[in-house]
């Protein structure tokens, strides 16, 4: 049994964010050496999430609208009671997902062909992480 | 340690459906040899999902018609400037999410008295699938 | 490879109640004696949910009150003809989630500073469980 941990490092421009992240989980998958596995993909921080969906400009932007919608931002969350002021971000990224298991077949992200890995940030601006473990398998 | 993959498609008549895979599950599991484990059930496409809830008719449509009010149907989507039409199956699929983990207890899924998994289409009537993999330690 | 297996039993005195579980989750990777791995922490019921986010007492009663907008209780549910009456409980558990995987790295749960494991009851008052697999390389 093979076992990978690696860290992704995100501070991103803008407060809230997608990102695609799914080069970057391929290329651990590949020095992990895992060929019949798994990699847990899993925001460290709970103003965030990984989600796995479609690399398309317009569904990001519905996403955001979506999310907004179902989680407004600005209203008088109890959380912001304690000077926070990010409320919205903590259920925005439930709704999205916080974490997701990659299947690795043959050595490779066994994904259909228009799954794609996001890391979605709702509070950004800084430092934040993702840590990435990989599980299974050597050749 | 022991890893089996297996694949299971779907085409559903009606363009969104919920069919329990509990039993196809279990028979991949058995297969593989796995006495302590844990099996993954993800969709491969970006407009469906796998989820476990109960196996009741009613709860069923509750959930049709809870996931219409959240994320409906036929809205102008930025999404369907593309040619696309699903918008709405995708944000869906993401409410009910896309995976699920079960954990294998001697040989068998360990599932409460009530959990069923099943495959949520929200744009079907084409041919999708769903990737088991199921891994651990063999008896 | 190892591989541990146990459970969580909660009998919650409220209808619906969040209940950190973090330590109880360490304990058990601990006495687990896996080093590099992952701890699946599953509820095994369909009313009840497992997430990860803020310990802040605030937040908790945001998450409760936004539940209740999503997933309004009380409703004609068509769950409700078979003699029930938790249908909301179905959906909210839906929103939260029913299952975390969390990153066992160096013998240790490898959490973000924030983060926190939490069982979600929305349908308490009775004997429920959680299964917790744990599942690596030892040490």
């Amino acid at each position: 049994m093979k076992v990978l941990t690696d860290y992704l490092w995100f501070n991103t421009p803008k407060r809230r964010e997608m990102v695609r992240i799914t080069d970057q989980v391929a290329d651990i998958v590949a020095r992990s050496g895992v060929h019949e596995g798994i990699a847990l993909v899993s925001a460290m921080h709970i103003t965030s999430g990984v989600y796995v969906n479609d690399w398309e400009e317009g569904l990001i932007e519905d996403f955001g609208a979506w999310l907004e919608t179902l989680a407004p931002s600005g209203l008088d969350y109890r959380h912001h009671q304690t000077g926070e002021d990010n409320a919205d971000a903590h259920l925005k990224r439930t709704i999205m997902g916080h974490q997701v298991i990659l299947p690795i077949t043959g050595g490779k992200l066994d994904l259909g062909p228009w799954e794609q890995v996001f890391y979605a940030e709702f509070d950004g601006q800084r430092r934040k992480r993702v840590v990435v473990k990989v599980l299974g398998e050597g050749t």
